[in-house]
């Protein structure tokens, strides 16, 4: 083959034409620097660190802390898990550097955010009440609206497709890497917001990658619409959402919270 | 479980929750109409007809012609295979419906895109000359960046990363489908556009899926930045951009081009 | 940055290090020739054509016919829409190359498919009767397990999320381009099966893309599960599947249907 | 729209036809457990700890262990980066719980993987020496053929395509969150090996979502092929691989390192 390449090579020059493609030139020589981008510039970023008060990294330092155990001011109270323009400061309590919910209301963010990492610790309470749902039930309403189940479901069994890791009764998550009730549980999260068409179809879905406690539940899940209790998922053009926590009458504990916009 | 259920639902109702999401209210009666989804609307299409003129249909309803046999006026002249500013019309010469590319420029669109279906038909010459990369060439270039190779290749074989049906030196087609010289043939695109982060980096690459003659080529695939007859594709963030078709120094003719915006 | 990767060769050729991948030796010379890809070979398919008597074209030559308007050979008759043992013979008319429905069973290929892209073409009775989901429906059940919407849906509304052109009760369409009852109707559907791991959980969902009429419906949606006229989608761990055509009492007919395994 | 579908069930249940798709019984009352799915079981898998001595958790309770800082057992040496049938023991030296690269050879597991989650921790040398590719350099060959760039990119710039966290003159990383020269990084990295089709040819790509120290640098992209140092990426059909770690000339010191397979 390598003949025939030459002679079209050859014959380029020799009629002047242009090259396949894009090249008007026929380089003479090429280095393996020729293949090397340099461009754009890739951003620095100083990565979190490992402490003995957190269940994965501190907040890297392009992050936007949304709770750091000293107050909850990047919340507000939420009546239910859509969101609303609700202002009212939130009253759950913050107790040794723990956001606990309350059965006073939802948290939301004051920040909205659309393709994200997420980072943020939870703790169900040590002491065991209730059975499947009514056991340690929480959970993290991405863009307001999709919800990631936080359950105990340590020695629990639920139906799965709502159990902990999943995508509420959307996508069953690959594994149950639960750990005991009060041990510090993480998440990871990386979230790619949904496209939306000018008729308020989803063009691409909202894609969602899970790690709970280091361990993958969710690899790339669509998201297809809202996470309903009863009926299949309603699909609602919009732009970025806040975070919102959900109380289900269970006191969870939450920490370490931030956010990388991507 | 339905006893444990209850026993929330009664649970939730004492303290008056909110109920979207995880719904703390038993409903007493759900019938399949409750998981029917009625919203948003799907909008009406009229789609296009077969015809003797056409390897597909004409345009559908909802498209935006781009070439209709008569003119070319929804075009202008492009120096290069990168999108430039000029507004200087374009020269090539419409005969029986037929655009053909000339060799006194490449041919850009006046209107930009984004996410996108695109039909587009071409004919490489009857009187077949040159070989590989010299004979019938031509290509498409997405959103003026990314090409989709034009090239005739039957019983002509070339590097397979730059044949037809190829993204150019990026994705190599699943099958060679190609027609005879002087027939006309067929793409039909499924193109979304790349999404960029405030670095300017791709967060989610251009996807694309290509049929060609109706036999699929490309599946769903990832470009990643520009493709350049020299080095690694390049990295440029960029919003809506022309479609445009090259010239590479072969009379290819073109017809029944449209667009619809997704 | 050129003195500095000499330096780095120099060293190199010292040590007498391997070469790949981050090679160590220099090159004195690349030219464009270096990055072409000749291998793997990529198989000629002939493409099929666009007759009177199809909408889309005939079989492409590596495609398995399954109707061709002669005979229902290739199908046998199946009870409700799993996938049975049965080897029973098909009742299903074939009347003027046309295979219609009708109420003695629903139709399954012999053959079993995974990955395909699959084209068939429908017509729903020219009488128009009933409303909704009792006008012209039928389905076809990709893999015998995922259904695509086969409805007229033309002047004729229903849910969205079960409509022509849905994956049942999972993914909305993006539009509706259907065509009056009794004009024939094409898909064209690229399907890549789901890739479930060894819990018998989906790592990768299927993932399919729809043309109705040669307009784009769905964009690679991701099948969760089977679709279910009440509850939510089953995850079943599963290897190829047959095609299998609904009959929902309607006569439907079917042609010009042939599938590409990818 | 409610009077219209209840009057089609009822015109179901007279005529005795099936209703929509799979249904054969129209339902009298669904409760929400209708929709709770409960198969397939969930594995339970017991999360790994964060201890002094790792970056990221210790190896959850399914994991292949491929070091724990005692050993080199599940290694052997390799010459060069495509994996060899070499059965030679690998010469790397262990030293304090760390797995050092030298220039012996390269070091490939016993063991062959394909879709899995790998944990994998790396120490670029505390003494800085070299700059650009010069410094710090290793790389994680993922299937024994797709590199991961380790590198010491601390204050060190080199071509964004082949800096740490990029795969290899493939996908350029989204941001550069590396830890100073001699601390712990870790590489937490979710891969989905490709699918090729009879003809060798990728019909899905590979693809890769990297964490670097608990930072997102790659999200789900695409690998087209092998990652080669000069020219395009190759296609080579495969099915399980190893691992290989690269030896650049440079001591990259590496803990912790597991899989599990998805």
């Amino acid at each position: 083959m390598k003949a025939v390449s030459l002679s079209i090579a050859a014959g380029m020059v020799l009629t002047g034409l242009a090259v396949p493609a894009l090249a008007q030139v026929e380089p003479t020589k090429q280095t393996p620097q020729s293949t090397e981008i340099w461009e754009p510039a890739v951003p620095v970023v100083t990565p979190g660190l490992y402490s003995a008060n957190t269940a994965g990294t501190t907040p890297p330092s392009d992050a936007v802390v949304l709770f750091d155990g000293k107050n909850a001011d990047a919340w507000v109270a939420n009546k239910g898990y859509n969101p609303t323009n609700s202002t009212e400061p939130l009253k759950w309590p913050v107790r040794d550097g723990v956001l606990y919910s309350s059965t006073t209301s939802s948290a939301k963010t004051k920040q909205e955010f659309g393709d994200m990492q997420l980072h943020i610790e939870f703790q169900t309470p040590t002491k065991v009440e209730g059975n499947g749902q009514a056991r340690g039930n929480s959970g993290i309403f991405l863009q307001g609206r999709y919800e990631l189940q936080v359950l105990d479901n340590y020695n629990n069994p639920t139906y799965v497709n709502g159990m902990v890791g999943s995508i509420y009764k959307q996508a069953i998550p690959l594994v149950n890497p639960s750990r005991k009730p009060g041990e510090w549980q993480s998440y990871d999260i990386i979230y790619i917001a949904p496209r939306f068409n000018k008729a308020g179809l989803m063009l691409e879905p909202a894609y969602v990658t899970v790690l709970l406690n280091g361990v993958l539940v969710q690899n790339r899940a669509a998201i297809r619409g809202t996470t309903e209790y009863i009926g299949y998922p309603r699909v609602q053009a919009h732009g970025k959402g806040p975070l919102i926590l959900q109380d289900h009458g269970n006191p969870v504990g939450f920490r370490n919270i931030w956010v990388r916009e991507l």
